[in-house]
């Protein structure tokens, strides 16, 4: 109960920290090309779970790390997060009209300003990493960088963006569903925790650092799938976005692969693995596990 | 006589080299999504001027730096340069069905393609910068992704785009047309040259690190003007791309702002400061001083 309460007041607190980092980065208001910075600051600010920063610092607390450690690798992954989201509401992609209770980007403004936005997003979270203002050693800026990338790329989001386009319409195995979220979500859920740890002080060479990974990957794919479940049975207001707007593409799914009911199970046995992945870790892990939790009981 | 050869001969060499850099850099066509990895490649390879490029390949060589120092320094500003057009291409921006004499991303593949080329080709100019198998000093090559970073985002190449969209049909002062060239291409030519110098070792206290800098706005705001005379001028075959485009769009030009005298008299006033700013260099610069004339000569 306890922690709980503590989890609560964590995300609570984590929440405001991270939205305090992006109005810090992102230009202001009043710099010029100011349209293009209001829309960019329209699209991150007062916004979403915030889930990938919440790994960021909730795995760097895990290892013992200062939050002010954590800062730059939480915004990065947000920043690419949220480039993402414009991106993939757009007519030519997923045509969404409403993202996080508000019109998406595209509507706000339009369609030339949504795409800008989007790649104005990504530089901003490599030059947040690289800033020489940052002090945390220069390799392991590098390495944040080079798995942020990868994590973001053709061999990551972009690419499971191209896979869920592609498959529009058709039936796909499990595997195949399962392969295009892995690439889809799971790459920057991974990231996230990744760049958590580095920035942390691990090297790739700790055990503790594919553990955690391992973690990222089972709670990266449940989220999918709870995204999935939420498309079925959540309420559009709760949600913020369309309820059975990825049923009504006729998108494949998890709930229409397995029925809602193995899709629950399994969810929760990829939460299971998820804290069992963290069985080496002392009570300092406990936000991470309430996150594992949080992924598939959460509403929205 | 013999300086003119050699310049031909080594923007021959060097493109032929940035081709295999890029060639072995883009994912195979056969990984997946196997599509969207063609389309990079359709978008990349192939074609173009490869000023960019030339311009850190040449700029290293000013300071005697050995050209596979410069490699991945020349990859990632031509990757940002490509990941723009395919983005200013699309009918949301700019419409354009011709690049290079093919059609354009948008046109070749479909929208959604088109977007998520762009948005992989920039995180791979960043992974190409931060990969760890390069070995460059840790804390230039993160010089190097902010100075990119910076270069593209929405202060940058982003932002003067986003200027570019707001200025059509609207009447724009002397001074607004160059604000928006400046970011719109001059900054990431600018990143170019300061890319070259940073990998072959100089630093920002150096006094010729800031005379190429210098350098490189003149060219940068010559190589616009030459644009707008082309547009004015030139035929689509040899250019490539539709000749009268940005007229037609009653897009704000140098021309139709001075004239095509005066537009023309501006472009060869710029590349002699641009000259004058190598004036401290000795002849390893003369493949710069070749680049700048032939901004200003060139017909596409």
């Amino acid at each position: 109960m306890a922690a709980l309460a503590g989890f609560a007041e964590f995300q609570t607190r984590m929440r405001e920290r991270i939205e305090v980092q992006l109005a810090q980065l992102l230009p202001d208001e009043q710099i010029l090309p100011a349209g293009l910075h209001q829309a960019m600051r329209y699209c991150t600010l007062e916004g979403g779970k915030r889930l990938r920063p919440l790994l960021v610092y909730a795995t760097g607390q895990s290892l013992g790390a200062g939050v002010e450690l954590l800062d730059r690798a939480a915004s990065a992954v947000e920043l690419i997060h949220v480039y993402s989201l414009v991106h993939d509401d757009l007519p030519a992609m997923d045509d969404d009209d409403l993202r996080r209770g508000r019109p998406t980007c595209h509507k706000a403004y339009d369609e030339a300003t949504a795409i800008l936005v989007g790649d104005a997003l990504q530089a901003l979270a490599f030059q947040v990493l690289a800033d020489h203002a940052w002090t945390v050693e220069p390799l392991r800026r590098l390495r944040m960088i080079e798995e942020l990338a990868m994590a973001a790329g053709s061999r990551g989001m972009v690419g499971g963006q191209a896979m869920d386009l592609a498959a529009v319409g058709r039936q796909l195995s499990l595997p195949e569903l399962e392969d295009m979220h892995i690439h889809k979500t799971g790459r920057l859920i991974r990231a996230s925790v990744t760049l958590g740890a580095l920035a942390a002080g691990l090297t790739v060479q700790d055990k503790s650092f594919h553990q955690l990974r391992e973690y990222a990957e089972y709670i990266g794919l449940a989220f999918q799938i709870q995204d999935d479940i939420l498309d079925e049975t959540g309420d559009t207001e709760t949600m913020g976005k369309q309820q059975g707007a990825d049923r009504a593409r006729n998108k494949p799914s998890y709930v229409s692969l397995l029925g809602l009911g193995e899709a629950r199970s399994m969810a929760d046995r990829l939460v299971e693995s998820a804290l069992a992945a963290l069985s080496g870790f002392d009570d300092r892990a406990d936000h991470l596990r309430a996150i594992a939790r949080l992924v598939v009981e959460r509403k929205q």
